[in-house]
């Protein structure tokens, strides 16, 4: 099955038809990546990171509830007052919030009552949207890369509770055969100087990625692809989980407490290392890139390798010039694959795995929040988490630019996160 | 609906036949119990303590095929062997145990596949007592007693489960209105003197009943009947929770630890004490029995009452003399109601509420547990827990005698635990 | 050096003058006890269940200026008010207490300090008893029980902070060497039928050892030693701390969560089993009583063994036949030694180790605690605890009596506790 | 009592010489600012993340008898081999660490055994510097820095403990008073451009303070003082503790979970806001800098105060032009003061409190650590803190730069850290 992929709005003659298309697209890709899945496996949460399924299906609409509908479409009626603390995730000023680390134990309401929301909110945005057309479409162009950003959350959720089961489930079906060699990494350099980061243009980004503005940068060059399974079972084979001397020292710390050994989801078999995905266990490829790696792991891989991780604004300068092509979400194949190695001299910069760089996230010069609840979506996370690049298979085509910023604390693993090495020039 | 009560076998011509109806209608009791809750409900944990149905659904039908089908039937295939890992509750002989902590994160395997292992088991525990007839009644019987023990587990189970849900789903539909008053308490004399406890005669009992044996009492009295909310909330009215003198010492830190003011479900409205029931949240019924209370607010409130709780051996000597009537698991009526006050000298001593004993859980003497793994039913419990007397709304019919010891540790609140006085004499 | 040893009360023509010598030989004895030790050594707190002994040395002084001189020593005035919040164990109707898991967090008032307060509540406590006599006699000698409680208390805490140490400190000398072999075990046996047990006659008992009252026993047989260190070696190489089918389910889940293999203080050596001690790290006596096992430990080693423990009844109505004496503390030889195995049919049934029972701690029948803030002393603990006899190596001689109850959750092992066989005859 | 100041080494004839004399002064510092201290004060910790004070006496010889010693001054013999393992913090590289966590539960060795451990150092020391001269220079010169931070964390260690404590102790006397009011706070401008940060020149600066390099800013003001305890107040009072809009995500989520109303140590009084000190409980001074506050505090006043936190960049191009002069490490005064407001444009910029910068700690461009074991020193750390600059009154003199890096995590509290504004320009 092949997800809808959301129409671009500018593509269109009047902005209202193409809002209510690519309104109607995400959305619809929203339910057709909870489809596969029983409903059994869509109320649980495996942790307070996580969410369950059917709670992002309702958090999304609520979104549009809360900052469309509710102050702006006059007679709006919501389904249930009581989902509102229900599902506000962190809105501190729209009000309390069922508290997170136990959206788990909410079996009510179901998914069907869920998918009810999903439809009563649909059937008045759509009316909305047809009302108050180019007035609206800001805030709905919000709401729906709000929702594309849940859908990735969707999918590294139900991974990361389903690796959980003994039963190893496979609700996408079985992977398809890939198998390819990675081509060998070179390094592409890069001139220092004066550049310029952060987002420029027409079209949709988020207040983290602006205001553009100039860094300064010294000479460096990026590695041509991703760091690959085999180049890092490699590492663990030279010991490298075991020496402290590669670690950040929180890095090691994690590693003592949790008894690291290898990403997340991966466990040997007598025939070598396996991984958990959601096409069944299977064999880890070594020419794929590395994934469900921390910073930490980033980082010690990095440092054994006499190498570092890039910074953003190395990122974000390396990858402007490269076309935002490559592996993302698709539902027959929620696994980064084996960089082709054609085409442009900086392989998979988009796509495949998310890119830990060595920034800390933090607010560009003269970065303002949105004033109001909204402001609340990004700028208050600025603290302990470092900044991913790129995207990955699990982030919807259309939704990844040069500046965009994701960001995650330093030892999150669930996320389909990876490495690029970098260097001094 | 009414759930199917357990035949008597003793009362069947043929003990096979007889059998096989018992197990039949407990069978299907515990699919009944189940029946109303939608699949997300069923899969949820709550906390440790407690398990999700599908869980009990799944754990009850693996006990009739570890002890039962794969020792005895031969050429018994097992749906999927590694269930017995899934669903081995605490079983050390037997092998390893999923954590049980964890049992609300398998979202696999699904309700409908958990049904069709009860079918698959149900099938082959059918041809099993066909086959064998006597020489498999003990163990029969034993699964089936394990079961019913399940399927009060499951209701308080989904009870706290539910009770968390700020929606307040009410499964089993509207409570039947019962509206009474409870008649004043008055006390009921024991003579002292060498007295015998414990199991005897014909029929089934837990290992743990027996031996009988002697005990020497000193003279007492029990209270006719439980205490009511009425009595409870005017403990709470002077300050019950807020006095440490009225307090066992754990009691006390747990009081302060957890915010205890009142009996587990119980919320302020304005128009005075609500708690919720798998009915939905209710007025709480001052002529009804306390019910959801520790061993430590039993404790505390006999203190204030100047009585205190009997032992379990006094318990066992009073109500060895009183018909096994009661109120018992049906699914229209899941909640304690108040006590009508004729017929016997003692009131709702079976049924209603489990009565918290003030004594510790332990070996009675010469009790040996039974060998192998089914000795792990009972004896390896005998720490930290109390001893509860008589049976509750959600004890099946059938499945309580005098001489039936349950325990719980003193800080249990979920399970249907209300109190009984005693005194000197 | 020998510490005082309390003189009886009884034994002297005036009460006054008999009750002064005998707090000053009490409370020179635990000044002796902490002399050793550095300031440094009395100011740390090793775990939430101990406590400082600068801590110690202070409550109990506490004890004689709440109970006895602020309500009965007029013009009485305390060194610093500040000492009732901070010296406070747990007496909720006194006020409130300093968290006790935070004791060790108080450097002031420094040891000199405390030393100063202790001359302070001396001083007016020989005043008090000159001119009250025999009408403060009771809770001057529950102060003084009180404080012999605490001396035992001081020598278990500092034991379990100083074996943290990997200096091994060993404040109080070399031990005195007393190889010797045990004698065989055999049985005693005693016959069942009704028996009186609690504290009855004169003199000094705590109010949970009455009211004196029949129980029924079955015959049963006890033996005439405790377990020694060889003999729970056996248990170990036998594969004992492995087998979850020996323990109560609680042991078992402590043994995994806490990695015993052995009992507390045990090491491994080259040359053997190595424990350490006050007198330092010596090598395991293989003839000494085993000690530092908790209930699970004893009662994994009875099942081992095909025993049991002795529930306290049968205890007490044993022991009361032996004299009461044995190895009592002695800051030369703080630790149990081998049992010599001649005089009385039971050895050792005084001192060396405290004996584990089968019986969890709960009211005798018609026991009533003390009314005020003094009721709180023991009835309040009555949960979650089992019932220890004898007295150990760090009881003070005069302390111990048959019906002396001691009492500790299962789990507790920093206690001089071990074990003594039983069998049903 | 003054302290003894670290002479320059650059200012004598000979290396040697200065440096035994550079040596000696540190290291009496040291003692000297725990000789107030009782013993029970040296011995106790308070939190994982702090140490006894006999344990910084301890673990600062410790780096000169590994770092130095041990490598290089032959037949150097160890006190005690195994201070080894309780005395290294965290160089994975040399061996085994005593758990931090546990530093507190150490009697052993003594303050006296301590003190005797940093003379018998001290004299080897002594003993190397004469020997070899300038080829150790730079090792000493780090470890004579690495126990100047010691002797700030010495000072903020005991504080944490000692605030603790009811009595609320005054190790070090009274109070210097120093009424005085605070100039208004105005703003200072710098032009925006491509600026030059990190250590250059000659003399001492930690690796991370390098290399030196460019950054491009934009137009800046900076407060010309840090934030005071009366507009912090006003903060309080305006309800910034309780407005979730003003704070970082995390931030928020510890207000709430630890019940922060006001910077640390501080208490409400009938006569208004009082502090902990280590001269006692005092009232809180209006005009001095506010001081024991979060990253997330600081953030939050900035938010509330329309402001933002300088990056480190900005700080360190602002403060180059200021004389490095301030209220630094004094045992007679061991707060912050009211600034005179006299003197540079920039008041108060070094001495006093750390500032909280905008910035995570990270690598400069083209850092590298240094290899081996030393090379733990910094870089490990580069996860999860925010840089602060400028040194506080607990900072020894001559320790400061401008281009010194100081970093805790955004939640730290303990250590001497306020608030100095910032804006765009």
């Amino acid at each position: 099955m092949q997800l809808p992929k959301a129409a671009e709005p500018d593509d269109h003659p009047t902005v209202s038809s193409a809002l209510r298309d690519a309104y109607a697209q995400v959305r619809e890709t929203s339910v057709a990546l909870a489809a596969p899945l029983a409903p059994e496996d869509q109320v649980l949460q495996s942790m307070p990171d996580a969410s369950p399924t059917k709670w992002h299906l309702a958090h999304t609409s609520w979104f549009f509830e809360t900052f469309l509908l509710k102050p702006r479409l006059d007679g709006y009626r919501p389904i249930d007052e009581r989902y509102d603390y229900l599902f506000n995730s962190y809105y501190q000023q729209i009000g309390a919030q069922f508290p997170r680390a136990r959206r788990g134990l909410l079996s009510r309401p179901t998914v069907d009552q869920v998918l009810d929301y999903r439809a009563h909110v649909d059937d008045a945005m759509q009316a909305l949207i047809a009302r108050e057309g180019d007035d609206v479409a800001d805030l709905v162009t919000l709401g729906l890369n709000h929702e594309q950003q849940h859908q990735e959350l969707l999918v590294t959720d139900i991974k990361h509770l389903l690796a959980i089961n003994p039963l190893a489930p496979a609700p996408y079906g079985p992977a398809l055969a890939l198998a390819q060699d990675a081509p060998p990494l070179h390094w592409i350099d890069f001139d220092g100087g004066l550049r310029e980061i952060g987002f420029h243009g027409n079209g949709f980004a988020f207040d983290n990625e602006g205001p553009r503005h100039r860094q300064h940068l010294e000479a460096f060059a990026l590695a041509s692809r991703p760091v690959t399974n085999g180049e890092f079972i490699a590492f663990m084979d030279a010991g490298g989980y075991a020496d402290p001397a590669l670690w950040l020292s929180e890095g090691w710390a994690r590693v003592q407490a949790e008894g690291w050994t290898a990403p997340l989801y991966w466990e040997p078999a007598a025939t070598g290392w396996t991984r958990y995905t959601l096409h069944g266990r299977l064999p880890v490829d070594p020419a794929a890139p590395v994934c469900h790696v921390s910073y930490y792991e980033a980082a010690a891989y990095a440092a054994w390798a006499g190498c570092r991780l890039p910074t953003e604004a190395e990122w974000e300068v390396a990858a402007s010039g490269a076309p935002v092509e490559g592996h993302f979400l698709d539902i027959a194949r929620l696994e980064p694959s084996a960089c082709g190695g054609t085409g442009a001299k900086l392989w998979q910069i988009y796509g495949d795995v998310w890119e830990w760089t060595a920034s800390a996230y933090s607010a560009y010069p003269r970065y303002r929040p949105a004033a109001g609840a909204i402001g609340e979506y990004n700028g208050k996370f600025m603290s302990n988490q470092m900044v991913l690049r790129g995207g990955s298979c699990a982030t919807p085509a259309g939704h990844i630019r040069p500046s965009y910023r994701n960001f995650f604390p330093p030892d999150t693993r669930w996320q389909y996160s990876g490495i690029r090495l970098a260097q001094d020039r």
